[in-house]
């Protein structure tokens, strides 16, 4: 191929830049640059095995291929993944816009105000559908919500403050009672998440409330169930309260379009999947779950919260509410390690609601509702029992000894059908179910389609008559040059990766191309189911196999599986794997976990929720892990040590020296060595975390390999791990011999609908390719840190005063003298067109900058140029020409709508607050100013606002 | 299905919306209203036989197995179309991307900033690689350029000012010498253009400079020629030059990163086709043909042609230049017919010199050129003669007798060659092409493949030396990231439909439904060239088959033909065909052309150009045609009438109540009556103007029938004609023997590539969608002139006060009074956040509305009220209160950099001037001020100007 590589494409810096760049840094050469900053021992002298790049059209060609292999059949097999139609206006203006899939997750609201308004649609819905009060801004899956729930319900049972003045005992056990009739997937990840906390599962029939195990502290029940039936859960949630307990409907939302709400049976806590609202089904993911609990839980939920709050005008504006219970604020105690959302798959959720309406959702439930009772009267006319006469749009047959010739004969007909056992079928209808695909069903169990009846089979008591989505976004927009507009407004409102650089330390804002974004679209992966018959999905097994065996090539593992759908999961599925094997080994005693100061607050949490403790190792003055508080803590712990979790790079952005012995000593104790691979865009093609003292990592896919942060996930977290820790590796929730350690997701392969992401990634650069990116991104970090450190004092620095791919500007002193905050920095970064470093992380007070390999050097030094010119600023502050209150740091953002305000008499002129050096005429313009995070969080709102908050 | 119906998807406004609209129109009913406007004469009513209308699912679906049916091969057929790889960040950024694809033409050069510097572009590539002055902005195909470029050596060369002072003698002969070497289906094109016109074409060997014929004005090469050789045209030009004629070189612009430009062997004119910049073959097209001349011929080029200007705060500021030299303002006296361009190729092709840069267009010419010199080593190795032994990427092989052979077995291996007869095939190489092709082709021909000789077979005296695309913009972007936001930047200066309304009357800017959009990038579709075997192409024929069917049905006609590339070429197709048929039946002295004066400009333009004079009718008072006048010009020219053309409802926007009368009297003195499909939108459904009178239509795909106006083309303009006149069909170009009519663009389907478009759009709306889009779009305009007439007086209307699809707002006595012009309230509806009407046509000092059936109640809404907001400022003015100078209204629009500017004292206040009533934080900011267009013509540039030229 004559084009440039695509390594040339995703590297920003020319070699010619990269010449004078390395001039600035003071080094002659990438290879003296990475010499000098990274430690020799931990150097990877036998290369990578990855295969030679191929050009982006050779790359597409070859999965194309890939894709051939899988055979899409209609999927009639449900259990959680429905068929759905995407609407053309929003795949192509969402899912394939990198203006929505670019951006990076709402931190900084005043920029992502388009993404908090679908994401609080997409939370009315929740609550509007679920008939509870709020909902969170969207959860991995279905099955990881529901444990969710379990811990919630755990939580708020043994909380004294919460007691319900009706319930007449209070829960004292630890026990979580499922209903018979929960999904296989939902059961596998609760198992997997009960037992390292101390919770007993109890499986029964709570449609009996008698069955209410003693001491349980909350219950769960799938409506409609998996085998399609619906039950009035009534007397089994007044039954849980009585005891205590509390009452998680795992509930279907369109089917909740039909039938009465969860919180109409009086649920307190609702969770699900949103799948079927216009995603596809993707071979397992990514989709956003959700969940929804009543008011008094509100500060309990797990995860991204959107609320309204005001800005600096007093306008509405939206922004992440009620963030101190999160996990980055209270490491090992918070309430649940979830760190990313599904944003762009809630997005896309909350937009079909949009585009639907409740009408057309009505409608579109009323279809598949439809089909399925048209389909039992075939079967009950033609004598054939089923499971129930009470359903939605799933119908379960009993056909005595017949279930496999069934799914043979539909399968031969293009349908796929679940089998639960040699005598019952189940069949799942949906929006895209044709009369074609009932008469191919019929025609499998050798019977004829009957004329559809009168009514459907949603019994009587429990149809819906409560209203939902009333707010009018979900009636306005129902042409489509309307809908294209909405969403135009919104992408609008942001700022993503297609604007500008967003330096987001430990975040890894590099470049999604749009030849690795194109195959996500394919309909050959995209309309997959994930239990669809292996024959059908050979290409999928393909890629999934050569991506991780990839990825165990380039980390030096021997294995990893992309089951975790997010870095947290990652974690715990990696903790999970050490504890198994200590147990394995008879270590029983091994609970306790060392983690340094500066790590990621996830590690905490996640380890928690692994059930080990958390001991934190002090870091050094250089940011390093103290050694002697490291064998301080390792001989006090001594024969309870399970594992040191620790990043590498450092999330101080430094190659630490000691890495090796670090490893060394903790393996010397016993313990296990978990490498957080946050910071692998450090590493690749240079070291390899498996062969420098590793025992197991994570990889988040979404940073290092180019899935899009999608304005706030999808993520997607691997785990990778050493030979010994293989057979520890999560399992298939549908196994029907669970290993070891269970599944931390509901899919087998997790988010394996956007794999071709990555999979594109590495066939496209190869490993000359990879390892170019890696130094080009640690130049680009040390080319910033060179040009800012007379600005701008750099915290941490490893050997030769270098960095590695981030660099932390101290403005500790600068606040102190000045007043300006690293806030107000940040938000006037905006005027001069910039999405903020990370702030305050690892270390408060200061602003963390990754640039990535994908920029290029004119924006790399129009950054530089910004912060420069901010500091300038700041010594006027600092000077006292001009006090910090009326500074245009503190006032920033500056929206057009202050800037062309009649009034000004200000402190700086028009020009200074919004045409700041640098700034040309495709400037960005914030639509709202700086927003009051408190103000929002003592008034909590977390629904759309009535229009009239928005007008004059 | 249950998703709603596609036509309540495409129709803005729903039943509810209606109701009240038809209370201010003042009509009971939709059936009502069209009952009261459209006269029942030529009401239709025997309905649509269009299939019934399916979802947008289903129609992908079908449209699914009809591109299955295609059979994409390797193309190497060479004859004008080559593989390309379409960047996929030009694909998804720009192809797919609303905000490119949905804006008008750049007729408001304010708000179409983004698309004037991506044009600008392609004007400085192709001025550079050709070696030329000035390039325009893009012509409909390379074979129609060649007409044109014919067209004006005849203008030029007959013109005493430009005679050249080198030149010995004067031309006085009609002849056009064309080089043997042409492409066949430039020739083809060019038989049909030069006939009516009174030139004869002689093709001979230019290469010797004897054989230039006597009397010629011009002569035409092709370099490479169709046969692949490479000549050097040097005395062949100075021949021509002596002789007094104009040289056109057709030169393939890839072809020219490696060879010595046209300009600098002396060429005139060269023309050609930029498919090959990234644009897919799509069975034919569109693609952008282009045009570049010598500097003193500028003032004659065809079509479009950008350059720059200064704005009101005297920043660089793009638009058309010298538009007073194109048919809509010369009608007949026009140079050439050509209305539209082709934009979005034309950027496409840009981005593509963009991305690529120098260095990487002559890399791809060089594996193309090193391809093709292989395959000839290995022939020539193999004892197999060449044709010549200079090429570029083209082999021209002589095998006695075994042509079929060996295309029959290159076929088998997936590669498709061209025959150019019995002993003789021509395989052309390009981008894509790999070693594993030319292994096909050596095995076709029974021969291994050789190794790469030395260096490729481009003659050293032909090399080129001189620099291209020495323009910054083709450095800056390389890297993905730079080029995502470089398309982003440009994107977010323009107004597209994703924005807000554009109600351009007679331009019918409906929704481009994505479902529609996404076909036409289906490789299935996409990847195919024109001249693929016809077992390969199933899907294509079938498609286009069924298209051409539907458009006849619903036009009432006998067949279509979808030949024709815009608008103007089916205005030129229709009339030839009526003027065949004359002379077929030996009426050979009818050449008269009645047209009305309300007419397009276009209609003169193209009936000069198909040979007849051109006589205008006068209209009455009412805006009708003027029937005594009409029977006036009938009587004067009796014998001479070949035609009447007319458009139906007229220009002004009424149903005009004598139509059918004014058909049979053209019918009565032997005339044929052509009706302007320009306004379909009005009729579709209803009635058909193949039953009430016409004997030929044009149709314009990109109104009506949902192409998009991609910023200014691809326009497709099919021919749709009565049964007597189907004989007199375009030709295929192709054909061994030329039909009646030759072909009038090259390709023998036209711009086939995006007719998935209006087949998705007949399918998903069916007969009864249609007819309820007809009626909505004739509600809309009626709702609009009823809230809008007490404002502004609605010029002309017919029964019940009511206008068709559109209505004229006359501005001319309030601009009497006031000063306040109509482009003042075009250019302060920007700032309103609109796009303006149509300004001055048909009627000079007014408006022309069309809101099409596609925008919503709100937005109708929002539109009336900013024009309500503008007549209270022109009152202001006009009561003196302010000055016309001083006005917001002559000051607009009013970009960001002018409202935040430190001072202000205007007239008005910094809110009036940017946010009037309705305008919301979404606001659109013009990125430039009013242009100065008349500055600019004087101070002619037309390539990208020095960076400086943008500085503070």
């Amino acid at each position: 191929m004559t084009d440039r590589t695509f390594a040339s494409r995703h590297i920003g810096t020319s070699s010619a830049d990269q010449d004078a760049m390395l001039k600035t840094v003071g080094q002659p050469s990438l290879d003296a640059l990475m010499d000098a900053c990274m430690p020799a021992l931990i150097r990877s002298r036998d290369g990578l095995a990855l295969p030679a790049a191929v050009s982006e059209t050779q790359a597409q060609a070859e999965l194309a291929a890939l894709a051939a292999q899988n055979r899409p059949a209609r999927s009639m097999i449900g259990l959680g993944y429905h068929g759905t139609h995407t609407p053309a206006v929003i795949r192509r203006n969402v899912l394939e816009n990198p203006s929505w899939y670019t951006a990076y997750t709402p931190y900084q609201a005043e920029i992502s105000q388009g993404r908090l308004e679908a994401l609080l649609n997409f939370q009315t819905m929740c609550t509007d559908l679920t008939g509870l009060d709020v909902a969170g801004a969207s959860l991995l899956d279905e099955a990881t919500a529901a444990a969710e729930a379990m811990l919630l319900a755990r939580r708020a049972a043994s909380s004294a403050k919460l007691a319900s003045r009706e319930s007449a005992q209070r829960h004292t056990g630890d026990v979580f009672a499922v209903d018979q009739r929960v999904l296989p997937q939902t059961l596998a990840v609760l198992r997997t998440r009960a037992e390292p906390v101390g919770i007993t599962l109890a499986v029964a029939d709570l449609t009996d409330p008698a069955a209410l195990p003693e001491g349980a502290f909350g219950i769960l029940v799938q409506y409609p169930g998996a085998d399609g039936t619906v039950h009035d859960w009534t007397p089994a949630i007044e039954a849980a309260h009585a005891a205590g307990a509390l009452v998680t409907v795992a509930a279907d939302l369109l089917a909740l379009a039909l039938l009465a709400s969860p919180g109409e049976l009086g649920a307190d806590i609702a969770v699900g999947s949103t799948q079927r609202f216009g995603m596809p089904m993707g071979f397992g993911g990514p989709h956003a779950g959700y969940m929804a609990v009543r008011d008094r839980l509100q500060r309990q939920l797990p995860g991204r919260l959107v609320g309204v709050s005001r800005d600096s005008a007093d306008a509405p504006a939206l922004r992440l509410a009620l963030q101190a219970r999160e996990q980055h604020i209270r490491r090992e105690k918070a309430t649940s390690n979830i760190c990313t959302a599904q944003v762009l798959p809630a997005v896309i959720a909350a937009s079909y609601a949009v585009w639907h309406g409740p009408e057309g959702l009505r409608g579109i439930a009323e279809h598949a509702a439809g089909q399925a009772s048209r389909l039992a009267a075939s079967l009950t006319q033609a004598g054939i029992d089923l499971a129930g006469s009470a359903f939605f749009d799933t119908v379960t047959a009993v056909a005595p000894g017949r279930a496999d010739d069934v799914l043979t004969a539909a399968a031969e007909r293009g349908v796929n059908l679940h089998r639960v056992d040699a005598d019952t079928v189940t069949i799942a209808c949906d929006e895209t179910t044709t009369a074609a695909d009932l008469e191919a069903v019929c025609a499998a169990f050798g019977i004829a389609l009957a004329a559809p009846p009168a009514a459907n089979a949603v019994p009587a008591a429990l149809r819906r008559e409560s209203a939902y989505l009333t707010h009018p976004v979900f009636t306005a927009h129902h042409s489509e040059t309307a809908m294209m507009r909405y969403l135009k407004r919104l992408a609008d409102k942001d700022y993503g990766l297609d604007r500008g650089m967003i330096p987001l330390g430990s975040c890894t804002m590099k470049l999604n191309a749009a030849a690795e974004m194109e195959p996500i679209s394919w309909p050959e992966f995209a309309d997959v189911h994930p239990l669809a018959p292996a024959d059908q999905t050979r290409g999928w097994q393909t890629l999934i196999e050569q991506l991780e065996g990839w990825l165990a090539d380039v980390c030096g593992y021997a294995a990893v599986s992309v089951q975790p759908n997010a870095g947290s999961q990652g974690e715990l599925a990696g903790l999970l794997a050490i504890r198994a094997w200590q147990h394995d080994r008879g270590e029983t005693d091994r609970d306790l976990c060392l983690i340094p100061a500066s790590a990621h607050g996830t590690n905490a949490a996640s380890a928690v929720l692994a059930g080990m403790r958390v001991v934190v190792v002090a870091c050094d003055e250089a940011g390093n892990v103290d050694l002697a508080d490291l064998d301080a803590k390792i001989a006090q712990h001594a024969d309870r040590l399970a594992a040191l979790m620790v990043t590498y790079p450092s999330t101080h952005g430094v190659y630490e020296e000691t890495i090796v012995e670090v490893c060394a000593r903790v393996h010397d104790a016993g313990g296990q060595v978990y490498v957080d691979g946050a910071n692998l865009n450090a590493l690749l093609g240079w070291a390899k975390p498996g062969r420098f003292g590793a025992d197991v990592s994570h990889l988040n896919l979404h940073k290092t390999f180019c899935i899009p942060h999608g304005g706030g996930g999808p993520g997607v977290g691997p785990v990778a791990v050493a030979e010994h820790l293989v057979p520890f590796l999560p399992s298939d929730p549908m196994a029907a011999v669970a290993g070891p350690v269970g599944p931390v997701s509901q899919a087998r392969w997790g988010s394996a609908g956007i794999l071709q992401i990555p999979w594109m990634y590495l066939r496209m650069m190869g490993g000359d390719g990879v390892t170019a990116a890696t130094a080009s991104a640690v130049l680009a970090a040390n080319y910033v840190a060179a040009r800012l450190r007379d600005h701008f004092p750099v915290l941490y620095t490893g050997a030769h005063g270098l960095v590695a791919h981030e660099c932390i500007l101290d403005l500790r002193e600068l606040s102190k003298v000045s007043g300006v905050t690293v806030e107000d920095v940040a938000k006037r970064l905006i005027d001069y067109g910039f999405h903020a470093p990370t702030m305050s992380f690892p270390v408060a007070g200061t602003l963390m900058v990754e640039p990535t390999e994908s920029e290029d050097l004119a924006e790399l030094d129009r950054f530089c140029e910004a912060m420069i010119a901010i500091r300038a600023e700041i010594d006027a502050v600092a000077s006292g020409a001009v006090a910090v209150e009326d500074s245009a740091l503190r006032a920033a953002p500056h929206t057009a709508a202050v800037v062309t305000s009649e009034a000004w008499g200000r402190a700086y002129s028009r020009a200074e607050a919004a045409w700041p050096a640098g700034v040309t005429a495709a400037k960005y313009w914030p639509p709202v100013g700086r927003i009051d995070n408190a103000w929002g969080d003592r008034n909590l709102a977390c629904t759309c606002p009535p229009i009239e908050a928005f007008g004059e």
